[in-house]
């Protein structure tokens, strides 16, 4: 995964999710829709509920649900330390395991940063 | 699970853990005591890091870890609202397979809420 | 799980499901409502999709999600050699790890025999 | 894996397998023989055993068992919704987390569309 | 699972084995023979191979499976330190969601303890 | 993975890891010195721990675990029908959907046998 940059990826996520529509039926479309609806902020601020994407991915260890909400928590302003204590937990909580798709979520982290201040945008 | 009550699960929770270090190695030892240190509040306070300690559990569907980090949440003054929003998104990530985790989630909580103010108190 | 009767089962998932209702948000519910849409019959007969519901619940391992897909499958009148045909794919793709399951499903089969034509009634 | 043709995925596999076999022992040989004879047409026939494959594939999120279920899929004359209503099941089952996953499977059953009548041929 | 006794679990176990064959169709028995193959000495010995399925089980977190393997373990000789060693590489691998199973271990293996030389036969 | 070579996997996998400890806190430098006093001969010898590092990681089917310890378990001496019959044993618990990962296993492995005896050295 890490060999595609960020913006051949989010294309790449653009089209396949334009394919899927097209094919999908009306629950699969509400899924999608569900999905975009639970982290919109609520008691919890879009950053908290970024941070809880990110670590359920972390241990269920898919790499670009990692990176999408990777590029999401910088959207919403996450800092470099509140991105790696939440991978701590999910580190600790996942086990060794988890290691590769660490070493990715923080070269993805880096690549971001070496962006600046433009960061990446989401199709 | 749901069958004992809280305090006995915490009772054969605090007889077992005390098992576990009659026989661990120092390997096991830091491990336990990593998993202590990784939820000291840092940049993240101890709030945020139950709620991520609580979703990972949920999608990977341990619910003696659910309700620890219930109990733990509870401490640290999670409210409803904030417990409902990250069950929502460990839902949403995890799929319907967690249901029943999420059932006895929010059975646990209530069982605390009867309990009132004094809470449950972790070994 | 295998202690608990199967009424006792339908009665306490009931009981949990309001309980889950009384504190769920709005997308909660829709989660709630899409599970039920999404076993529908459509180009799949509900026949298929509760074998499709089984064979997935077994190979994540969940007794609960299995448990119920066993009583939908009598309901939409699936036969035993079916059933255990399905089980037979989820233990090739799941591994021995699954056969704990495995015993328990077909422990639940053979108690729903036991009632005869009357079967189960999910609440 | 996307970015691997299906006849190259497909000469690939081939080709481990072989490595596989000239070093497998007779319990793997016997596991791989076991894998052949479980899809075979039974009370279920070999479309609907397929589907199962499919769904437990996709909840388990294994790429090269999804692609390669989805040729079976064709070969046994799974139609396009059908096809989209077995994903729908496991994207409910297995959450967002699948998401990925599906987005493949559709990018390969168009990929396997724009082949035209001749398909795909698993060596 | 810790309350029931390791004798009425075998008991169970037994009895479910029971009712599985007399609905297994020929895979589902080969399957099972399968399992009992692979844990025959080869070039790695009995212990080594039940240390890892021990191993195996508690980073896919079976309490089932690795009460099994425990007692198998102890058949053949495992000393407490090298089963220690074994819980360890899966809790370090499997991460801290992998504690609940590795307690419940543990617990398991001092009540083998306390039954003395005779140990538990599986039926 | 298999179309990177393992040289290039060894390099990759170095500078990613000095990524991480570049922003690694304290905790997470813990976890990652944990990681390797595991593997330490203890009561086990090297050569037995990798295997269950090997199965593990096997049946948790993370490609880059897979490689790391087959790699490992050739520095300690592992051969050929003692890795194969570690493979089986994960194989035979984690099922079908570990095939996939067992290939690419062997043709690492093979791989590593056409270096000879100069082997792969870890970073």
């Amino acid at each position: 995964m890490t060999d595609k940059s960020i913006d051949e990826w989010i294309a790449e996520r653009s089209e396949m999710n334009e394919q899927v529509f097209s094919v999908a039926g009306l629950e699969m479309k509400r899924f999608f829709s569900l999905d975009g609806q639970t982290y919109r902020p609520g008691i919890l601020d879009a950053k908290t509920k970024e941070l809880l994407g990110l670590v359920a991915s972390l241990v269920l260890r898919c790499d670009d649900c990692i990176l999408y909400h990777t590029i999401r928590c910088r959207e919403e302003g996450v800092d470099a330390k509140a991105f790696e204590e939440t991978l701590m937990v999910g580190l600790l909580v996942g086990g060794s395991i988890v290691i590769p798709h660490l070493r990715r979520a923080v070269a993805r982290w880096m690549e971001l940063d070496a962006r600046g201040s433009e960061g990446a945008r989401l199709g």
